[in-house]
């Protein structure tokens, strides 16, 4: 258990995997009841309807609905900064207290073992959106939300090492006393502190235990359901993870779910301080107050550049949408004399080495139509730019739409005024 | 008067003017009282004290504070819709009706008749940011607000032409009956109609005459002032028109200035329908009964086209602010056999080419330190890509801050492996 388990994992892993193992048959309305995860499945049925009992038959005290709400943050956080930030990602060093804090807390959330967790986490990140991924994005919203759970796992779950967590004391204490601690902390306090302070018993076990739990699985679940369907990819856009505020607001901050997936260790899910991910804002807490050490940041270049890759790759595509001016490789080469000939017939005006016929645009002409008339068969380059007036980069490039030929040995190449202003930066791609 | 009067412009006359005429000396705290404009330094002094004499000594009656917004509303779009879109730039073609209405309403905002007002917008808008332009922003916001009319003007406004105005009918008109026109409009109706109305012929002369004629004023400054200070510059960033929403807001949807120095016959200041602009949407609805035709819109690609050259300079200057990979003309080449001998005194590993040392990652590959130390000396490109683990372009564009060499006949140029992702769609100057 401690020797890493990839260790001697061939170069051809994923696709010899994918190739050589077959998957259980799929869930159909024949075959299901027999594919039933009967324990997961019974968890994530039973403690909702005793929530909705509870909810039938409990009156609600005010200071058990605040309990609930600060339990509800103290075992989602478990999960998030413990589970999730901590052990599966190693995002951070946690002090012995804050370990057992987290691995605690995080019991009371009912998910399994850490280690378990972890195994099933990791085998996520690295097999992202295939069906090496236990909760793979791709089978759709209902699957990755609950689905996954409640049938007999459809494929081994590719290979992810967790051999650092087998080493890990704490991780092994919570392994070993699971089923005690989640007891503990998913019924036993919540009812217990509300029945000593204030004497209702039944009213935590109903509201801080069943329906306090039933909130937190489903925020975890919309962890890999909503965060992989919501919301935009302004760091990368190869696989489904999804950065929205919304699923950072049901999900204690885990909704930042594109950065994620880019950056995995790194401790925060949103970068900037105030977007909202209450997990980062504890983790910074603890670290203040010397629980916490070596908060793992990707270099901020790194960010950069990914978010870089897509506003580019978003701007490319801007400017394929619009139609650009032809190049002088497209145009006709006119000699000066052919020039002032065909002035004659239509209206050509020479700027900056290109004709152009402003047939269309006399009348549309903001400085008047005389202006543009009396420079037919004229080279109007210096009144153009700025002699009698300094054009706007837009009427710059809106001259460029009227390219009709080029003036034999007139283009001023060298000059910035034969590319209109938005040619002067593209973008090229290198491959 | 109807003759343009630009048509004999030299091609060279900005700069001609500029280095020919002097103009008058600056403005000092010795003779600013013999350079004084009496007659708008009286206006502009003399109404908002008329308004602060009537805050104190006349009550507000509800109706009349109603009818006092209605009036501002309906002078400014005089100002907004007449004198500015419809005609100083002729965004739009309105019925006779509808010009007699905005010539009325305008002269109830006291800024001058349509055609001295044209003038020198037009003036400002040739002229932007020099000193042939009457409002100069350059010269401060006092100045560009208010400063300019209260003093004589230092130099006489470039050249800009009225004729089309000259020839207009409605434009005469107003030009002729002025003085009455302003005074009717001004102060005489918004007496009566509160007057007649409710009996509140005091309230409707200080709070909609001089009240409401003292906001109208200094919200049309405020195009001039504010519009060229505060704000973003989407379309172009050559001078100093801004857009921003409390421009917008102050100014009866004029806020938008950057857009509108680019595009200034578009009948809008604001693109998008929803943002707010309410000229525009009171010439859309003109248009919809039939007072408005011929809605000037400058085209979307080419308003696009602005929008992505300031997008692609932002990016520009974003990707220079991080630090790339070393290009392969940067590194040496390294034979195979040096690549095993160095690989035993340092970590090198071989990918798609490129040799790279990842001593400083050994320990904080997210992958474990036994995934990367078994593939030292070796060639990890099918395991980094896919074979173990498809790694994310974040982890692509980290491999290749490590390059330190290149395998002699290894490079894979033709392959996208050899460049990180987010060097795959560059920005280049196109001169
Ligand atoms: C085909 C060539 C031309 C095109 C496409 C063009 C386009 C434009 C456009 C789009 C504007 C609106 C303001 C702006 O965007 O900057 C404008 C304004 C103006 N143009 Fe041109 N122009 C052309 C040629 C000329 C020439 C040759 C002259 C002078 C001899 C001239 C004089 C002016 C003036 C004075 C204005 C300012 C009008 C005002 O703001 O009142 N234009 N032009
Ligand atoms: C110097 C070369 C390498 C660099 C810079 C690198 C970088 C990274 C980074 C940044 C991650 C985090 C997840 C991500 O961004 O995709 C990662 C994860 C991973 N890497 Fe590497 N890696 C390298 C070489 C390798 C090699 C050679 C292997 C396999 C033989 C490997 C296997 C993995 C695995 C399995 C993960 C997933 C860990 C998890 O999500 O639990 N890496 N690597
Ligand atoms: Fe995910
Ligand atoms: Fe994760
Ligand atoms: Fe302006
Ligand atoms: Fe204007």
């Amino acid at each position: 258990d401690t020797i890493p388990s990839d260790i001697n994992i061939p170069d051809n892993y994923v696709a010899h995997t994918l190739s050589t193992t077959k998957p259980l048959p799929p869930i159909t309305w024949n075959n299901w009841w027999k594919e039933l995860n009967y324990i997961s499945t019974t968890i994530l049925t039973v403690t909702p309807a005793i929530a909705i009992y509870g909810l039938f038959t409990t009156k609600l005290h005010w200071q058990t609905a605040l309990f609930s709400v600060f339990w509800y943050f103290v075992t989602a956080l478990g999960i998030t900064a413990g589970y999730h930030r901590l052990w599966a990602h190693r995002a951070y060093n946690a002090s012995p207290a804050l370990e057992y804090a987290l691995a605690a807390a995080g019991a009371g959330a009912a998910q399994g073992s850490i280690r378990w967790w972890s195994r099933g986490h990791r085998a996520h990140h690295r097999y992202t959106d295939t069906d090496l991924d236990p909760y793979n994005a791709h089978k759709g919203l209902l699957w990755s939300h609950i689905g996954w759970m409640l049938v007999k796992p459809r494929r081994k779950p590719g290979v992810a090492d967790v051999s650092d967590l087998s080493r890990n004391k704490v991780v092994m204490w919570q392994h070993k006393w699971y089923l005690y601690l989640f007891i503990i902390m998913a019924f036993l306090v919540p009812s217990v502190v509300p029945g000593l302070g204030w004497g209702d018993y039944r009213g935590g076990f109903f509201y801080a235990g069943a329906m306090r739990l039933t909130f937190v699985h489903h925020s975890t679940f919309c962890v890999n359901s909503l965060a992989h369907y919501l919301g935009a990819t302004p760091f990368d856009d190869k696989h489904t993870p999804r950065d929205h505020f919304f699923t950072a607001l049901v999900t204690v901050g885990e909704g930042y779910h594109n950065f994620h997936h880019q950056f995995p260790m790194d401790y925060r899910n949103a970068i900037k301080w105030y977007q909202y991910d209450p997990t980062k804002w504890f983790i910074t807490v603890c670290y203040f107050f010397g629980l916490a050490s070596h908060l793992k940041a990707f270099p901020e270049g790194e960010i950069k550049k990914g978010q870089l890759t897509m506003e580019l790759k978003k701007l490319e595509r801007k400017s394929q949408s619009v139609v650009w001016p032809k190049s002088s490789n497209d145009l006709p080469v006119i000699t000066w004399e052919s020039f002032q000939e065909q002035s004659l017939t239509r209206p050509l005006i020479l700027i900056s080495g290109f004709i152009h016929d402003v047939s269309s645009f006399l009348d549309e002409h903001p400085g008047g139509r005389h202006l543009l008339a009396k420079m037919i068969g004229k080279d109007a380059s210096t009144a153009f730019f700025g002699g009698v007036y300094d054009h706007s980069n837009a009427a710059h490039n809106l001259l460029a739409m009227m390219r009709v030929g080029v003036l034999q040995h007139g283009l001023e190449l060298e000059s910035e005024r034969a590319i209109p202003p938005s040619q002067r930066l593209q973008i090229v791609r290198a491959v």
